[in-house]
């Protein structure tokens, strides 16, 4: 029997459960592309009422999600974007709104809680109107959860505040909300009210709420006819989808509900990473430091890879760690046993 | 009992067998993105294999197949394709290698029978050594079978000296192979002789093939690799695909094999069509005309509707009839029992 | 004392004359980017008035005028242009709608007079609604005279004829009018009449005008507007332009009338070069057919360089030859002599 | 006679001398998108040997120098350009080199002095091998003067310092030197020298060169040669552009050499508005602070107006002033008479 690993590097590692995979060999398809597909219109109408917005759209990836989003709300030529100078857009999707679509990407700078201060929101938005060498600003990007924060939440208030700035200069409001669920479930906010601010939200399926494949878009009707044709263009329109679709509705239906555990969980690991006398944790984030200047992130990873235990350093003094419906209550206590135990090893001199 | 539909619309209108439905719901698979699915990494090897190729790469659809192999050939901004002004990529991708990749399309004149004339291929070649107001030509495309000229195929000995001319030119030449598989069947030449001239082929899997998502590249290890990250960028990275690449891997083993039989059925078709004199038909083609001044394709595709035979009207006097696996001899025998009533019908005045 | 050169290559080589040296010298300039160049703003007035549209914009060049006209069309992501096959814009301006504006263009057969059929004009137009793989057509263009043809002219019927077409489809109509003046001349129409159809008309001040650099974009106030910032955008906002405005407005207050005159002069060569047994010349065209096998194309314009007359070979067996204002009616005569010798020459084996 | 105006808002306004225009009058000139213009290729041979690099190009605008430049370096789909925050190119260039280009802007946060940290330059790199959602950095952009920061100069050593960061990591150097002769005459280090480091450098003419169009961009042969085709493709070539280069010619032999009275006059102005107890003046930027509550800047440029003195608010609280070879030394007298009569008149409430 092959030994359990506890894969704590990233929520993309889930796998599909049996009921997903029941649900993908019984999904009653057609073909998307022409007639629409019963399963993918049934899941897609499911996440538009979720969201509290018109209408919805699967696409393969949360890359093409925030692709397609940008894109269309910022169809016209000489397009520029409002986004955190440390957002997941900007830094780990190619520049592919710059790349593939053209749209100027103005920065703002990101603080440490994944916000932008709203003045420097407000005085980045540009017309160019008088000012002939100015691009049009035509969208705000939040990120909910933001990644580079350790994963921190954007509170509704917050939310709202930035979306009264956009529909008072004119410009949309898209929140890419890979992980919006987890913020809804970190802050006791309904994801509905959560995003009622934004014109459009993209969901990764894929992530915390364990479907094989997929992402999600939300807006309003116009938005979404006008995804639909870019997703088309850009590749991302397949046949009898509706496989996908089958196994991301039973993952929002199963796995949703299931996220405050996780939460929970990852609190008793921040809570035992804490009790580590080397090791420092904002149990806000998914990210530990290391204050211990004899231990190496990376020789740490190494030793705990020997144990079984999968985790992500993002430098030499962070680690990520990320929990998801694989991880059990036992999971935890295997895993904050055997970072104490490399803890001691890197102490003594060990490897 | 729901009645069967014949339904000769297309073959991507195909439904997944139990074969491959079981294959998803069994499917071995991995984070694609961070380690390699391993379903879809046997699958690529399997389609490089086959193709005769250094290496493959699973993409979401046909028009992301041909998208990202023309990006990746002209990765230089000033590039520029030269195609047919007939051809499947001109005309029904949206225009998406220029308004997504900024790649000129420099078209040729397309002939009835798919090909583009050497010498036209030849004099459109261009290089702006010596000449300022020239983009630079980089690739050429064929589209083998021909979807515009009724599914026609380009023959072995012009596929290998449209490659002949390219390499003499420094170009490069990729096969929109969407149906290479039923030209290699058609021309009783193996698939990768068939396409040893080209640098990179798209083939779909989700039309003849069966499979319910997908297509995939194949070319030399360099080219897949610069597609694999374009593939990131366009937002056709998928995690755990495998599901989709297990369905693929029935469809080729299972179906390839089959194609003979609907090619066969294909012929029945065409000869009994043939035999009602309102109509002719070229058997190479998936097209046929309607000769008789009093029938309008519309309203015969209507009335073959009622008898629940489904097929695509391409002008008011042709109609596109298109066999795949879900066709089997009797249903051939009841669509030409169909055509022969519905043509009666709108003879004697009847709708 | 330099030797006159009779410089028959194209209308491009004119050289300012006096009077446009002089108006450059005395210009009335300021940053036209800041606040408009005074002689900047009443040559652009006075272009609109000539050609009957609201507004125009002085431009750095032919490509340029062309380039912001389309793209101003084509403003939203996904546009479609239908123009000729063998049109400069498609053939010789380095495919810039594409690879800079991401213009996808739709090539319609181009006839011999330069014409495309009206039939496939209306063919080509498109829409996304219902057809998800389809870009969606902006802009329709005409050039007139038309290069590829020896520069033939477009009626004012025909430029009508395709205005009422975009019209009725709500496209827009765009007519790339390098040598509109010629056209006028040569058809007998007021130039203003001959564009009525056009939304934009794109005029080139450095050809047969003379002046040294640039052109002009004439359409609506609107238009001109999106046209100005987008020229900024290229960087083709100049400061104090002025200096280039004063010249290209004595060009065309100087040189429109003498226009008729190289139409004259052009058939006394046409004419001329007729009597020359060895060409066929169509006097409609700036091109001349060599029709004895015996003479190549390259050598015949080699022995008219040593005589300093200069001549364009296009082909082996076709050679342009352009009139303007720097050519004489007896640079014409000794021409004429030059081409006699040297088929001659040629014929009786020299070289 | 018309009143003299002291216009201090930007060196952009600065007109053409009777020497300039005179050269216009007299230029040697010919078709330079076919041939070669002699005055340009001297002019260009001149600015290349001025500026220590191989060849130059001259360009229409400050704003097509960069858009080249950073799009020849970028010549790749998928490149990544990293730049100030608040450099020129990011903020007051149309988001061209997106927009146009999709060239994906990767910014660094900007220091008061127009520098950006080396260790956030070096952290900022990426290079896609083994990370898949990474572009390609391709260029490094350094502004001197940097017009943000009051036109501060970056030093010989900074440069120096950016230069090997590029080369180690095999990235290009691009320097916006709009102003470069003004950094090399506040710093006493001789041009060539401040940007041996550079792989390109844009330099405009039309600032305080005071020629009345234009910009050259200079580096290696085979960059110029690229530049020359991109300039093609944007619409930037010209015809007869000797008459443009021939005034900047005499711009650079005339102007360059007054700079630093220029700078001697900039110096005195900021001294003289030092003594004014309301302002509060760097000398090494062009902007001046009002550190009194009750002064606005809007209303001190106005009252400023009457009296024939233009200066351009920056904010409520930050005027820009900048001095060119118009301004002579009395002028700058006149002006701080106005500045202090404008000060009084609003601190005793006038206006």
């Amino acid at each position: 029997m092959a030994t359990k690993v506890v894969d704590l590097r990233s929520d993309t590692v889930t796998k599909p459960t049996d009921a997903m995979r029941a649900a993908m060999a019984a999904a009653d398809v057609d073909d998307d592309v022409r007639d629409g597909d019963p399963t993918a219109l049934r899941f897609q109408a499911e996440m538009a009422a979720l969201m509290g917005k018109e209408a919805a759209l699967f696409v393969p990836s949360g890359t093409m999600a925030n692709l397609v989003s940008v894109l269309v709300h910022c169809d016209v030529r000489g397009s520029e974007v409002i986004l955190g100078d440390d957002s997941h857009i900007h830094l780990y999707e190619n520049g592919g709104i710059a790349t593939i679509g053209g749209v100027h990407p103005r920065t703002v700078r990101s603080n440490p809680d994944g916000t932008m201060d709203i003045d420097k929101i407000v005085a980045a938005i540009r017309r160019p109107e008088g000012v002939i060498y100015y691009p049009t600003t035509r969208l705000i990007c939040l990120e909910n959860t933001h990644v580079n924060s350790g994963g921190r939440c954007l509170s509704v208030e917050y939310t709202d505040k930035v979306g009264e700035i956009a529909k008072s200069h004119g410009l949309k409001l898209h929140i890419d909300g890979a992980r919006i669920f987890n913020a809804s479930v970190a802050l006791g906010v309904p994801v509905d009210r959560l995003v009622k601010a934004a014109d459009s939200v993209s969901v990764c399926l894929s992530k915390g709420l364990g479907a094989p494949v997929g992402s999600v878009i939300v807006g309003s009707k116009a938005f979404i006819d006008k995804a639909k044709f870019l997703r088309k263009t850009l590749g991302g329109g397949m046949r009898q989808v509706g496989v996908l679709c089958a196994a991301a509705q039973v993952a929002v239906r199963d796995t949703v509900g299931k996220l405050a555990d996780d939460h929970r969980r990852a609190k008793a690991l921040a809570d035992g990473l804490n009790k580590i006398e080397q090791f420092t944790v904002d149990s806000a984030s998914v990210f530990f430091d290391i204050i211990d200047s004899r231990i190496s992130s990376y020789k740490l990873c190494q030793i705990l890879e020997k144990h079984n235990v999968l985790a992500n350093p993002r430098s030499s003094k962070s680690v990520r760690v990320v929990l998801h419906y694989h991880i059990s209550d036992s999971d935890v206590q295997y895993a904050l046993t055997c970072f104490e135990k490399a803890v001691e090893e890197l102490m003594t001199g060990g490897t």
